[in-house]
């Protein structure tokens, strides 16, 4: 035989060469799509910081502009559906650019078939949702694919808000010391919307935790403007969140595993699943750093709000280890805490 | 038998209980979806006037804000693709409300097993699309379906854009008297996604007009203010458009057949079809309503423009029959030109 040798790839090739369901997760895939795919074309410096939404600066106002499409399964679920979740979901990346969410637009891909009573009742659930912020629906569009095509209502949110005045967060202002806040228990949401596909019955009323945090938000910038940069760990759970940040903060976190509340059936559930509830989706949460002196006050503010009551200090950005996650047990042990490469629950939102 | 007599309802119960794709056609299924199940709930003055876009004051500027879903098919045809479309077509809406195209976000909803190469092939196409206007895609998302719940690639695109001092358009300043301009020959996009899907040759390179019309209005504007209100007519064609603006503006509308330009290629295949070229959709046309006495200076500047050299006078806004869109033959008769009930060409855009 002449010519040279042939060798075979040993990395699987569909992952790379198609389209796989953890390129939905928000994790490692998301990322390398991301990178690959979209960035390289887009050639955007605005794109390029990978916030979860974008700040413009039109004629002396700054905008946080962020867009979101919803495809959760089941429609609906306990605690929420497909249209709260649209509403939320985008007011949210809004407000974790510290933005007062101010109008949004909606785009609807129907399945040819889908029952028009469900369409009314997440319509009316947006509508809901959207007077409680209050944020405005000001533009839509409709299409249609065929029955087989698209799976019953998909949804397309994209908002527009305002930052005040002095409000400036970003993962490049965290620095070492600065205190990590988590605004209450994690896993509520994927544990909830598992259970619902499942059929898992908890013995206690386990729900979503689907909720607008600009309020929350509104209430930690009253106490201090010394918030570094805010997260909600939707797709990707916490860990992906406190992931995101330190890589692109530069530094490291520690997290301390006791300090971080779960709820006692979401940790009974995470169990009998396999799951763990650092990966596991949150809609209506946030995770913020704060300079350590303003920590305390933010963390009263946020204690002192609905969405906030059960907040907790559970970790510390440092100078060593930078851009990794670690997190420390309860026996004393320190763990790496990375992100996921693909997906552990797919179609959460 | 005792009781009230009961009734059978003779309207066909599937097409209001169950989404067809009529509902999807930009006609008058859309209408009444958009009038039973979103206007309702989401009572919004600004999206009860149902223009094209949303013009938003904010900080003292006038921002435009509109939403597109892309789902046509095939992908890629003669003319463009979905990349292209999904840039162009909110640019487009901006472009009709008289915005400069500022930023956009993309959302893109994959379905599982999707060839990465095609995604790539969109993303650049959307890159090459967006710097050519400019525009910058500042912000996206990106979710993944199973095998068989999505059709490949969906895009939607949200775009922000700026209204300049002075430009006011709205169906609500038609007056009667007022010349409608068409900025070329229509139903090149409709009938180029056809022959595309069921492989009809055309002895000349007839391809979609997918193109972004901001320049052109940019040209319209600088030649007079006097633009009462301009359409892209996409889905549902010509007649949807003038439709939608006479029964906003309370006018009548009347056409001459013969000044409206259809290429040969396309008035062949409508023939062989079956199909009206006024409800064929374009991708890169406009139509304007504009005073009496600025339509020449305005349609001058349309023919100086690459996208309106064969821009034409096509009719008048008139005080009778208000509502309605007639077409006077070159015959001498007239006919009514209504929105069609449900969809023509399904998933064109």
């Amino acid at each position: 035989m002449s010519g040279p040798i042939q060798f075979t790839c040993p990395v699987p090739l569909a992952a790379r060469d198609r389209i796989v369901l953890g390129h939905g997760s928000g994790g490692k895939l998301s990322a390398e799509l991301l990178r690959d795919v979209f960035l390289p074309y887009f050639r955007s410096p605005i794109l390029n910081r990978l916030d979860d939404q974008a700040v413009l600066e039109i004629n002396g106002a700054r905008l946080a502009f962020t867009t979101d499409s919803f495809v959760v399964k089941p429609l609906f679920f306990r605690g929420g559906d497909i249209g709260s979740l649209a509403v939320n979901g985008t007011v949210n990346d809004l407000a974790m650019g510290g933005a007062t969410p101010l109008y949004l637009s909606a785009g609807f891909i129907l399945e040819e078939g889908l029952d028009i009573e469900i369409l009314r009742r997440a319509a009316e659930s947006m509508g809901r949702a959207a007077d409680s912020i209050p944020v405005e629906i000001v533009t839509g569009d409709t299409k249609v694919v065929e029955k087989g095509k698209g799976d019953g209502l998909f949804i397309n949110t994209t908002g527009i808000g305002l930052v005040p005045e002095g409000v400036r967060l970003s993962p490049a202002l965290v620095r070492p010391g600065d205190r990590v806040l988590l605004s209450g228990p994690i896993g509520d949401h994927g544990i909830a919307i598992l259970a619902e596909r499942e059929g898992i019955e908890f013995s206690t009323d386990l729900a979503s935790d689907c909720a607008p945090l600009n309020g929350l938000v509104a209430a930690m910038l009253a106490a201090s403007l010394d918030i570094r940069t805010m997260r909600d760990p939707t797709r990707g759970g916490l860990s992906s969140a406190l992931n995101e940040i330190a890589a692109r903060a530069g530094v490291g976190v520690t997290i301390e595993e006791s300090a971080i509340p779960v709820r006692e059936e979401v940790r009974g559930a995470c169990e009998m699943l396999g799951l763990d509830p650092l990966y596991v989706a949150n809609e209506g949460k946030l995770v913020a750093f704060v300079a350590p002196d303003a920590a305390e006050a933010v963390l009263e503010a946020m204690r002192r709000h609905a969405l906030g009551r059960d907040a907790a200090l559970i970790g510390t950005a440092t100078g060593t280890h930078p851009g990794l996650v670690l997190l420390r047990t309860p026996f004393g042990t320190t763990r790496i805490v990375d992100m996921l490469p693909g997906d552990q629950l797919p179609r959460i939102c």
